[in-house]
Protein backbone atom coordinates (compact mmCIF):
# COMPACT_ATOMS: atom_id res chain seq x y z
CA UNK A 1 0.00 0.00 0.00
CA UNK A 2 1.41 3.65 -0.59
CA UNK A 3 1.79 5.72 2.11
CA UNK A 4 0.51 9.17 1.32
CA UNK A 5 0.49 12.32 3.46
CA UNK A 6 -2.32 12.39 5.89
CA UNK A 7 -2.96 8.50 5.81
CA UNK A 8 -3.46 6.44 9.02
CA UNK A 9 -0.21 6.07 11.39
CA UNK A 10 1.54 9.35 10.18
CA UNK A 11 1.93 12.64 11.83
CA UNK A 12 0.32 14.18 8.80
CA UNK A 13 -2.96 12.06 9.30
CA UNK A 14 -2.52 12.86 13.50
CA UNK A 15 -2.61 16.53 12.58
CA UNK A 16 -5.46 16.06 10.64
CA UNK A 17 -7.75 13.99 13.36
CA UNK A 18 -6.77 16.94 15.92
CA UNK A 19 -7.81 19.72 13.60
CA UNK A 20 -11.67 17.95 13.09
CA UNK A 21 -11.40 17.39 16.90
CA UNK A 22 -10.61 21.39 17.86
CA UNK A 23 -12.79 22.57 14.72
CA UNK A 24 -15.89 19.75 15.66
CA UNK A 25 -15.63 20.74 19.52
CA UNK A 26 -15.47 24.34 18.59
CA UNK A 27 -18.69 24.02 16.72
CA UNK A 28 -20.64 22.24 19.29
CA UNK A 29 -19.38 24.63 22.31
CA UNK A 30 -20.46 27.71 20.53
CA UNK A 31 -23.81 26.07 19.03
CA UNK A 32 -24.61 24.49 22.21
CA UNK A 33 -24.17 28.36 24.24
CA UNK A 34 -26.56 29.85 22.06
CA UNK A 35 -30.05 30.15 23.36
CA UNK A 36 -32.87 29.28 21.86
CA UNK A 37 -30.40 26.60 19.73
CA UNK A 38 -32.74 23.68 20.12
CA UNK A 39 -35.61 25.16 18.93
CA UNK A 40 -34.06 24.24 15.62
CA UNK A 41 -33.96 20.85 13.94
CA UNK A 42 -30.88 21.65 11.75
CA UNK A 43 -28.88 22.90 15.20
CA UNK A 44 -29.78 19.99 16.85
CA UNK A 45 -28.47 17.79 14.27
CA UNK A 46 -25.41 19.99 13.59
CA UNK A 47 -24.30 19.23 17.55
CA UNK A 48 -25.48 15.50 16.98
CA UNK A 49 -23.61 15.84 13.83
CA UNK A 50 -20.38 17.04 15.12
CA UNK A 51 -20.16 15.00 17.86
CA UNK A 52 -20.10 12.42 16.41
CA UNK A 53 -17.65 13.29 14.17
CA UNK A 54 -15.30 14.55 17.60
CA UNK A 55 -15.90 11.28 18.76
CA UNK A 56 -14.75 9.60 15.28
CA UNK A 57 -11.65 11.61 14.50
CA UNK A 58 -10.74 11.50 18.66
CA UNK A 59 -10.72 7.34 18.03
CA UNK A 60 -8.78 8.01 15.00
CA UNK A 61 -6.08 10.37 16.72
CA UNK A 62 -5.43 7.84 19.40
CA UNK A 63 -4.96 4.96 16.87
CA UNK A 64 -2.42 7.51 15.20
CA UNK A 65 -0.74 8.34 18.23
CA UNK A 66 -0.18 4.39 18.80
CA UNK A 67 0.87 3.83 15.84
CA UNK A 68 3.45 5.82 15.71
CA UNK A 69 4.89 5.58 19.03
CA UNK A 70 5.10 1.91 18.39
CA UNK A 71 5.92 2.11 15.06
CA UNK A 72 3.09 0.25 14.00
CA UNK A 73 2.08 0.31 10.18
CA UNK A 74 -2.03 0.59 10.10
CA UNK A 75 -2.28 -0.01 6.43
CA UNK A 76 -3.33 -3.45 6.02
CA UNK A 77 -6.57 -3.17 3.48
CA UNK A 78 -9.29 -4.75 6.03
CA UNK A 79 -8.67 -1.21 8.72
CA UNK A 80 -8.24 0.81 5.74
CA UNK A 81 -11.83 -0.02 4.58
CA UNK A 82 -12.75 0.37 8.11
CA UNK A 83 -10.98 4.34 8.18
CA UNK A 84 -13.00 4.80 4.32
CA UNK A 85 -16.72 4.13 5.40
CA UNK A 86 -16.31 5.48 8.78
CA UNK A 87 -14.82 8.74 7.01
CA UNK A 88 -17.10 8.54 4.33
CA UNK A 89 -19.98 8.80 6.41
CA UNK A 90 -18.78 11.44 9.24
CA UNK A 91 -18.11 13.59 6.04
CA UNK A 92 -21.34 13.68 4.08
CA UNK A 93 -23.30 13.90 7.87
CA UNK A 94 -21.06 17.02 8.79
CA UNK A 95 -21.96 18.36 5.20
CA UNK A 96 -25.28 18.02 5.43
CA UNK A 97 -25.16 19.24 9.07
CA UNK A 98 -23.36 22.14 7.88
CA UNK A 99 -25.41 23.15 4.71
CA UNK A 100 -28.83 22.44 6.38
CA UNK A 101 -27.77 24.98 9.48
CA UNK A 102 -26.17 27.21 7.01
CA UNK A 103 -29.49 27.82 5.45
CA UNK A 104 -31.26 28.62 7.92
CA UNK A 105 -28.84 31.14 8.92
CA UNK A 106 -29.17 32.87 5.50
CA UNK A 107 -32.75 32.39 5.46
CA UNK A 108 -32.60 34.32 8.35
CA UNK A 109 -29.43 37.14 8.20
CA UNK A 110 -30.53 38.06 4.53
CA UNK A 111 -34.23 36.27 3.11
CA UNK A 112 -35.88 37.31 6.53
CA UNK A 113 -33.77 39.80 8.14
CA UNK A 114 -34.27 38.29 11.56
CA UNK A 115 -31.14 38.89 12.36
CA UNK A 116 -31.84 42.59 12.41
CA UNK A 117 -35.58 42.62 13.30
CA UNK A 118 -35.22 40.18 16.69
CA UNK A 119 -31.72 41.66 18.08
CA UNK A 120 -31.81 38.79 20.63
CA UNK A 121 -31.40 36.05 18.41
CA UNK A 122 -27.59 35.02 18.59
CA UNK A 123 -26.94 35.50 15.01
CA UNK A 124 -23.21 35.62 15.04
CA UNK A 125 -22.61 33.03 17.41
CA UNK A 126 -24.62 30.20 14.86
CA UNK A 127 -22.94 31.59 11.64
CA UNK A 128 -19.78 30.92 13.39
CA UNK A 129 -20.54 27.24 14.82
CA UNK A 130 -21.54 26.73 11.11
CA UNK A 131 -18.24 28.26 9.66
CA UNK A 132 -16.28 25.68 12.85
CA UNK A 133 -18.72 22.73 11.21
CA UNK A 134 -17.69 23.90 7.28
CA UNK A 135 -13.65 23.81 8.58
CA UNK A 136 -14.77 20.29 9.57
CA UNK A 137 -15.87 18.94 6.73
CA UNK A 138 -13.21 20.54 4.13
CA UNK A 139 -10.57 18.29 7.28
CA UNK A 140 -12.78 15.44 7.20
CA UNK A 141 -12.78 15.16 3.41
CA UNK A 142 -9.47 15.36 3.45
CA UNK A 143 -8.84 12.46 5.56
CA UNK A 144 -11.49 10.75 3.52
CA UNK A 145 -9.91 11.18 0.06
CA UNK A 146 -6.53 10.16 1.25
CA UNK A 147 -7.96 6.85 2.77
CA UNK A 148 -9.52 6.24 -0.61
CA UNK A 149 -6.55 6.85 -2.45
CA UNK A 150 -4.71 4.54 -0.46
CA UNK A 151 -7.58 1.43 -0.17
CA UNK A 152 -7.80 1.91 -4.29
CA UNK A 153 -4.02 1.84 -4.82
CA UNK A 154 -4.13 -1.80 -3.20
CA UNK B 1 -8.00 0.36 -16.30
CA UNK B 2 -10.62 -1.74 -14.77
CA UNK B 3 -13.74 -2.02 -16.22
CA UNK B 4 -16.46 -1.23 -13.33
CA UNK B 5 -20.66 -1.25 -13.34
CA UNK B 6 -21.32 2.48 -13.67
CA UNK B 7 -17.94 3.18 -15.24
CA UNK B 8 -17.65 5.89 -18.09
CA UNK B 9 -19.00 4.29 -21.72
CA UNK B 10 -20.64 1.42 -20.80
CA UNK B 11 -24.51 0.94 -20.35
CA UNK B 12 -25.32 1.34 -16.72
CA UNK B 13 -22.95 4.37 -16.72
CA UNK B 14 -25.50 6.18 -19.26
CA UNK B 15 -28.36 4.65 -17.33
CA UNK B 16 -27.11 6.79 -14.39
CA UNK B 17 -26.30 9.72 -16.23
CA UNK B 18 -29.88 10.10 -17.89
CA UNK B 19 -31.36 9.39 -13.56
CA UNK B 20 -29.56 12.32 -12.92
CA UNK B 21 -30.41 14.50 -15.59
CA UNK B 22 -34.54 13.40 -14.55
CA UNK B 23 -34.40 13.70 -11.13
CA UNK B 24 -32.48 17.15 -11.28
CA UNK B 25 -34.28 18.51 -14.30
CA UNK B 26 -37.67 17.53 -12.23
CA UNK B 27 -36.32 18.95 -9.03
CA UNK B 28 -35.58 22.29 -11.10
CA UNK B 29 -39.12 21.99 -12.72
CA UNK B 30 -40.63 21.56 -8.80
CA UNK B 31 -38.83 24.12 -7.66
CA UNK B 32 -39.16 26.82 -10.56
CA UNK B 33 -43.24 26.62 -10.64
CA UNK B 34 -43.74 26.75 -6.81
CA UNK B 35 -44.64 30.52 -6.50
CA UNK B 36 -42.30 32.68 -4.16
CA UNK B 37 -39.56 30.43 -4.35
CA UNK B 38 -37.48 33.21 -5.55
CA UNK B 39 -37.43 34.69 -2.13
CA UNK B 40 -35.53 32.20 -0.82
CA UNK B 41 -31.49 31.99 -1.29
CA UNK B 42 -31.19 28.29 -0.46
CA UNK B 43 -33.87 27.43 -3.28
CA UNK B 44 -32.34 29.93 -6.01
CA UNK B 45 -29.38 28.26 -4.95
CA UNK B 46 -30.89 24.24 -5.58
CA UNK B 47 -32.12 25.43 -8.62
CA UNK B 48 -28.86 26.82 -9.89
CA UNK B 49 -26.90 23.94 -8.24
CA UNK B 50 -29.40 21.35 -9.77
CA UNK B 51 -29.04 22.81 -13.80
CA UNK B 52 -25.26 22.78 -13.53
CA UNK B 53 -25.67 19.16 -12.34
CA UNK B 54 -28.19 18.30 -15.18
CA UNK B 55 -25.94 19.88 -17.95
CA UNK B 56 -22.59 18.21 -16.51
CA UNK B 57 -24.99 14.60 -16.85
CA UNK B 58 -26.11 15.43 -20.04
CA UNK B 59 -22.75 15.50 -21.30
CA UNK B 60 -21.43 12.98 -20.00
CA UNK B 61 -24.73 11.36 -20.93
CA UNK B 62 -23.73 12.38 -25.17
CA UNK B 63 -19.98 11.34 -24.70
CA UNK B 64 -21.32 7.68 -23.28
CA UNK B 65 -23.97 6.73 -26.31
CA UNK B 66 -21.44 8.00 -28.12
CA UNK B 67 -18.48 5.69 -27.11
CA UNK B 68 -21.53 3.01 -26.66
CA UNK B 69 -21.86 3.81 -30.51
CA UNK B 70 -18.52 3.81 -31.73
CA UNK B 71 -17.26 1.44 -29.51
CA UNK B 72 -14.52 3.78 -28.39
CA UNK B 73 -12.89 3.09 -25.13
CA UNK B 74 -13.24 6.24 -22.52
CA UNK B 75 -10.95 4.95 -19.91
CA UNK B 76 -8.09 6.95 -20.10
CA UNK B 77 -6.33 8.59 -16.78
CA UNK B 78 -6.44 12.07 -18.28
CA UNK B 79 -10.35 11.37 -19.12
CA UNK B 80 -10.93 9.61 -15.97
CA UNK B 81 -9.30 12.65 -14.42
CA UNK B 82 -11.88 14.83 -15.35
CA UNK B 83 -14.81 12.75 -14.90
CA UNK B 84 -13.63 12.42 -11.04
CA UNK B 85 -13.08 16.35 -10.50
CA UNK B 86 -16.32 17.29 -12.04
CA UNK B 87 -18.28 14.57 -10.38
CA UNK B 88 -16.96 15.51 -6.80
CA UNK B 89 -17.94 19.17 -7.36
CA UNK B 90 -21.41 18.45 -9.13
CA UNK B 91 -22.16 16.06 -6.10
CA UNK B 92 -20.90 17.85 -3.50
CA UNK B 93 -22.65 21.14 -4.73
CA UNK B 94 -25.99 18.87 -4.97
CA UNK B 95 -25.73 17.73 -1.43
CA UNK B 96 -25.25 21.30 -0.21
CA UNK B 97 -27.96 22.17 -1.93
CA UNK B 98 -30.47 19.92 -1.20
CA UNK B 99 -29.34 19.92 2.51
CA UNK B 100 -29.77 23.77 3.00
CA UNK B 101 -32.77 23.89 1.09
CA UNK B 102 -34.15 20.38 3.48
CA UNK B 103 -33.03 22.76 6.59
CA UNK B 104 -35.36 25.59 5.53
CA UNK B 105 -38.28 23.05 4.56
CA UNK B 106 -37.77 21.52 7.88
CA UNK B 107 -37.78 24.80 9.62
CA UNK B 108 -41.11 25.49 7.99
CA UNK B 109 -42.80 22.40 8.45
CA UNK B 110 -41.56 21.30 11.86
CA UNK B 111 -40.16 24.09 13.90
CA UNK B 112 -41.91 27.16 13.11
CA UNK B 113 -45.23 25.03 12.17
CA UNK B 114 -45.61 27.93 8.56
CA UNK B 115 -46.36 25.24 6.88
CA UNK B 116 -50.42 24.88 8.54
CA UNK B 117 -50.58 28.42 9.44
CA UNK B 118 -49.51 30.06 6.01
CA UNK B 119 -51.73 27.39 3.78
CA UNK B 120 -50.92 29.74 0.44
CA UNK B 121 -46.83 28.29 1.32
CA UNK B 122 -46.64 25.87 -1.01
CA UNK B 123 -44.32 23.28 1.12
CA UNK B 124 -45.07 19.88 -0.67
CA UNK B 125 -43.88 21.23 -3.35
CA UNK B 126 -40.79 22.36 -1.96
CA UNK B 127 -40.80 19.08 -0.01
CA UNK B 128 -40.68 17.01 -3.30
CA UNK B 129 -38.22 19.26 -5.00
CA UNK B 130 -35.63 18.87 -2.20
CA UNK B 131 -36.54 14.79 -2.34
CA UNK B 132 -35.69 14.30 -6.13
CA UNK B 133 -32.42 16.64 -5.37
CA UNK B 134 -31.42 14.38 -2.72
CA UNK B 135 -32.13 11.46 -5.32
CA UNK B 136 -30.15 13.18 -8.05
CA UNK B 137 -27.63 13.38 -5.62
CA UNK B 138 -27.21 10.11 -4.29
CA UNK B 139 -26.97 8.86 -8.36
CA UNK B 140 -24.07 11.16 -8.64
CA UNK B 141 -22.55 10.19 -5.69
CA UNK B 142 -22.47 6.66 -7.15
CA UNK B 143 -21.03 7.76 -10.49
CA UNK B 144 -18.40 9.67 -8.35
CA UNK B 145 -17.50 7.11 -6.59
CA UNK B 146 -17.11 4.61 -9.75
CA UNK B 147 -14.66 6.77 -11.80
CA UNK B 148 -12.59 7.34 -8.77
CA UNK B 149 -12.05 3.72 -7.81
CA UNK B 150 -11.19 3.62 -11.56
CA UNK B 151 -8.82 6.61 -11.79
CA UNK B 152 -7.26 4.79 -8.29
CA UNK B 153 -6.68 1.91 -9.56
CA UNK B 154 -4.84 2.34 -12.85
Amino acid sequence: MKRLLGGPGTMSGLLLRLGQCAFGGASIGLMVTSRGFSGYTAFCYLVASMGFQVLWSFALACLDIYALNRKRDLQNPILVSLFVVGDWVTSTLSLAAACSSAGIVVLYARDLNFCTIHKSLPCERFQISVAMAFITWVLTAMSSHVMFWILASV
